[in-house]
């Protein structure tokens, strides 16, 4: 039976199916942060009722208990982008200092003045910025990947600048503003011809798409434990080995030293090198069941349930007199961003949340790409394994009254 | 009648009365990270369960309940340590990304080559290394403030140390390691003469000692979640707010910026400037029942529960022949640092565990303090609200036990 009638992970996200504000929930926000299932929930209250404790620095058995699981943690997740090693994981508090740990402790490190850093047009904010700040300081060159109509990078383009004074590509796997999917694997093999680095920022695609870092050839791979049904404040910077090693530490603090004087002071080997003071630990020991449960439904059955969502929800959605949708990509995920001729988005989503609807309006931390599209904002919906047709009905029959509406 | 006896508080925390393998815990390690009461756990189970949202930029019910509960801890974080103003209580993941972040976008900025940095010779690894790492760069020079016997801060040897040359002072507020509180009120007005800038790592203080920011005229201030029965994976800078609109941004991404382009970008305000990318959010949330805990109890009543426990732990410890406490100073917290003539700390941490009793041992992270007292590590017990009589009797008749066990 299609997914769309009859969706068997519903009752595994204990938020789907409430009433929220006296309004059946139509939660189409999965791109900003993902609904949690019960054994995430469950894992980070056990955690505290039964299991708090600090790791790696006692020897009693809650502490432990504690170093085991988040260690375990670090194993599922080595396991599940394909890590060569489990101390390639290095646990941030998400996607944002992800890039900001490599900004500093690489690039600051290894560029000189003159050297350059790729980025495309519809980078987030957060990989845009972090290089920003390191190039400023050290006269770096920042160029723009330009990309079509369609929301696609212009992969001659992306030819044209690369040269062996590119030392870093850095590129969002799927846009959180399109959906688009970029080629990240032909886009890596051609950067290292010229000896570059890439960074790929996986922050949507790791609940997406089947993730291996090392079919890939990449050197850093980033994402974020909200975004793949996992807790806030806990994220992924996975790295080439040697890189790793090379790079200096990003904070100190406890765990990342070796030996501490106030003449000298040495480093901790990987992963802790780069994971100074008490992590989120609950957060972390969760996010071990966030990938359990993906395991459980599998990375192909994701892909075949938003598919068929986004088929869905595109072919209603344009029947919409005066909707475009930005973002047309031939490879692209399941989040629609549109705009309704004449309406301003901000009014679109306050009329969505009258009827239960939740989707993002703004520019999803991406203006350049806003610039591009020569809009201020767009509103979004994006799809997840917890959504139906009810769902996406919800959505067009909101649209359609506030069309409706809009007309008198 | 007496908390050792009857102690009110211990219901609140689901895991001080449970058994843990297989044995009653006498949870002793509240330094490393305090229990959690049940209103925190229950605020981040709804969170997750009915309320999941990202903050700050969607319009729909759940993103903006989920806005207005983060924000509402940052108003009670500022209530209870009396800032002047909310935007002066900045998010981060913890005590040590607190100093790193003034350590960045504070000292790299403003100081220069030949300017000092002041260190208590008992500061945790995270108010050491974070300085090293940006003096190392600058070619500033870090300086030791000596310490007594007792594991006090020799006041006239810090006041010899400083000079226009000084231009930050980092102390820490309680010593993990030993207990003892420093007087950094004192300390800051003199630093204040000589136009330094005074930085307070309160992470033990936080949960422990009144804390008025604006009384103690700090200039930072940085604190821990959970070490003041609140989730890991969040933390708090204080700072005054000239110097943090002074400072440069630390970590790139989303939340931190006003505009983006490729050419330019400019900066938000406070205290967004400093909270770049989706937050802790569940975390903060959680946190903010955290505070209404401490203010239920009440802060003077914490430390009259906790004089009672140090002065009943330090009489039974002292009676245990070869026992040594390090740290006896004047004015001290509810932390008692020992070791056993002719024991292993490893050892006798070992046979805690076999008692249930959970304490820590190791460096604690201040290894120039251990270097101080010659030791390689010291044992720790550490008392928080929860604890009673049999804790501490557990503690003493295992170590009663471990020994005699080792005289034979």
């Amino acid at each position: 039976m299609s997914i769309l009638e009859n969706n068997p992970y519903r009752k595994d996200f204990p938020l789907i199916d409430q009433i929220v504000d006296g309004k059946r929930l139509a939660y189409l926000d999965s791109a900003n942060t993902t609904l949690k299932p019960l054994p995430v929930i469950e894992e980070m209250d056990r955690y505290y009722r039964a299991e708090t404790s600090n790791i790696h620095r006692a020897h009693y058995w809650l502490s432990e208990n504690a170093t085991n699981k988040f260690e375990e943690t670090r194993d599922k997740i080595a396991k599940f982008i394909h890590a060569p090693d489990r101390k390639q994981v290095i646990f941030t508090k998400g996607t944002t200092e992800s890039v900001n740990l490599v900004a500093q402790s690489y690039v600051r490190k290894f560029l000189k003045a003159g050297d350059e850093i790729l980025l495309s047009q519809m980078e987030h904010h957060s990989n845009i910025v972090p290089w920003q700040m390191a190039a400023k300081e050290k006269g770096i060159i920042i160029k723009k990947i330009p990309i079509n109509q369609k929301g696609e990078i212009i992969f001659d383009e992306y030819k044209k600048l690369l040269s062996d004074k590119v030392k870093l590509v850095s590129v969002v796997h799927i846009s959180n503003a399109l959906g688009t999917i970029n080629p990240v694997r032909e886009m890596i093999k051609l950067a290292h011809t010229y000896g570059a680095k890439v960074f790929v920022d996986g922050a949507q695609s790791i609940s997406h798409l089947p993730i291996n870092v090392q079919d890939l050839d990449v050197d850093f791979f980033a994402f974020s434990g909200h975004k793949m049904f996992g807790p806030t404040g806990v994220g992924v910077l996975y790295g080439k080995e040697d890189v790793l090693n090379a790079m200096d530490p990003y904070q100190g603090g406890g765990s990342m030293i070796d030996r501490v004087t106030f003449e000298e002071t040495t480093y901790n080997v990987l992963p802790l090198k780069f994971e100074a003071g008490t992590p989120p630990i609950a957060g972390v020991i969760a996010l071990g069941k966030s990938v359990d449960y993906l395991n459980h439904v599998g990375i192909n059955r994701i892909m075949e349930i938003e598919h068929e969502l986004l088929a869905y929800a595109t072919e209603k959605l344009l029947s919409i007199p005066g909707l475009k949708i930005y973002g047309t990509a031939e490879h692209k995920a399941s989040v629609i961003s549109f705009g309704i001729e004449g309406m301003h988005p901000n009014d679109i989503a306050f009329m969505m949340n009258k009827s239960g609807v939740a989707i993002r309006t703004g520019h999803h931390c991406a203006q350049p790409l806003m610039d591009f599209f020569q809009v201020p904002a767009t509103c979004r919906a994006s799809f997840s394994i917890y959504n139906n047709k009810e769902d996406i009905d919800q959505l067009y029959n909101a649209l359609k009254k506030a069309v409706d509406l809009f007309k008198e």
